[in-house]
């Protein structure tokens, strides 16, 4: 499909980008860049690639599709890097959970000879690194593709097709839309988990371990999320701020009248959210975003 | 192990006990009680257990063991019923997540010749009702038990045993700190999954379609705790108010000096949070209390 891919960043996206190229043949060479030698040692020494370079500039040189597989706060560095090395007509494509942000950040570094189609695969595990990675991480998974009108139609048909040989399904949306929606299903869910985990760490050495042992009552899901990869997550915050701030708002005003229904015992509020809620959870399950088992089936083959 | 068990409450906990004690051999007798007709017409149908009553009063009689498996609000009306038609020596139990408030209903209407030994076994999913129950929930999970100085040492050895058969490691706590250990690692928890999936259940239409759409990059997590029984829930909240009201206000705390972190830009102190909540997460793993597996091993065989 391409006859040189390169892949700058080479953690849990990267690698299992890496891995289903490979399987399903979509690139003839694949350039691995970090700027970490012993992350580049190590992708290496797994195979991940044909070409191992720490200058992304030397990287991308004749890549037809670059993929920027960092932390979203490199964006803007990484743009100006690989610029004056980029072939005319190349794609450029990157794979964070902000959108806005990147466009902002790589678009006026770009020469405009080659084209700019932001991505975001909703795939990912609690787990980092070039040893996280596998090759069906993609699929039955959605792909966010986010080009403006300016982009162009073939570029974008391109990089949709290279998604879907990943096994993923693809929906093209306005980025700050994009920005919206993931703020709401991943951005504040991941910043509620790390504040509970972070509340329960701050306890007493004694009450902490008993959390710990009796984390299979609720709060061991929040510590699965809570164990993702800090940078990156440290770069979504910072780079999805007003969308995040907003949804931050919504719960909190939901959280407070919630807890004014505790302190007043008001029963009949409790119960009508706790019945509500249900159903998203029965939609999720019927268009097959998650699995029935209960408790995601992790217990047993019998549970 | 005892003549006769009486199961009053038969949803997921109870229907579970009725699987294991048949499997274990644990009763000669199990009588189910349950103020439903149609759930007890399903708790015969499914064979459950031998009696079926929806007389609380009757089913206790001769029962060497009361367990009350119902939403922890209705064990002060379930004690006064049952309470003049109790066996002389049988011990009553419950499953309830809240514990002081349990004996506070229950302890002033049991006569003082039975004994009354709260249990909580950490244990369960986001099903309820007589189906939703098996015999391996109990298995290597916890089960609290919060007995007080005056109660019989030969009933709580007993109850003790009666569990570990069930296959739940024992631990003896007291009911107040229970609570609060709770309140952090299941209450506060479970609040949150409600209030966050309420949030998105609040947003017009089309967002709250893509919210489902999109759910597995975060949010999915939270549905399913939010699907839990919402009558359990309900009362859990509103018998454990004081508890969960202090640790609400310390999540509270923490969460606004994350939203000014994030309104700051102050990426290292989302750095150092993030990266201290990995930890725990690890502590869970080694000590057997979730599962390693990426994504709770839920999307398929290879992940």
């Amino acid at each position: 499909m391409f006859e040189k891919v390169t892949l700058i960043g080479i953690g849990l996206i990267g690698s299992s980008l890496a891995h289903v190229m490979k399987r399903e043949g979509l690139a003839k060479l694949i350039a691995v860049s970090t700027r970490s030698v012993e992350t580049l040692k190590r992708a290496e020494e797994i195979g991940l690639g044909n070409i191992y370079e720490l200058d992304a500039g030397k990287a991308v040189k004749d890549a037809d599709l670059v993929i920027v597989c960092t932390p979203v706060g490199a964006c803007e560095s990484i743009a100006k890097t690989i610029s004056p090395h980029l072939k005319e007509g190349a794609i450029i494509t990157d794979v964070g959970s902000v959108k806005a942000s990147v466009i902002a950040q790589m678009k006026p570094s770009l020469p405009g000879n080659v084209h700019l189609v932001p991505g975001h695969p909703i795939a990912g595990t609690e787990y980092s690194g070039p040893d996280a990675g596998f090759a069906s991480l993609f699929e039955k998974r959605w792909c966010i593709l986010t080009p403006d009108e300016m982009t162009d139609k073939g570029a974008t048909e391109k990089l949709k097709l290279f998604w879907e040989k990943c096994g993923s399904e693809v929906e093209i949306m306005d980025a700050h839309h994009h920005d919206l929606v993931l703020a709401i299903t991943s951005h504040l869910p991941h910043l509620i988990a790390y504040n509970i985990v972070g509340t329960a760490d701050d306890l007493e050495t004694d009450t902490r371990s008993e959390v710990i042992k009796f984390s299979a009552s609720g709060f061991r899901d929040f510590t699965r999320i809570a164990a993702s990869d800090p940078t990156m997550w440290r770069d979504v915050f910072i780079h999805n701020k007003e969308a995040v701030l907003e949804t931050l708002g919504r719960f909190s005003e939901d959280l407070s009248s919630l807890q004014k229904a505790i302190r007043r015992g008001d029963g009949e509020h409790l119960f009508e959210l706790f019945s509500r809620t249900r159903d998203i959870r029965k939609s999720i399950i019927e268009i097959g975003q998650d699995v029935e088992a209960p408790n995601f089936g992790r217990d047993d083959g019998e549970e």
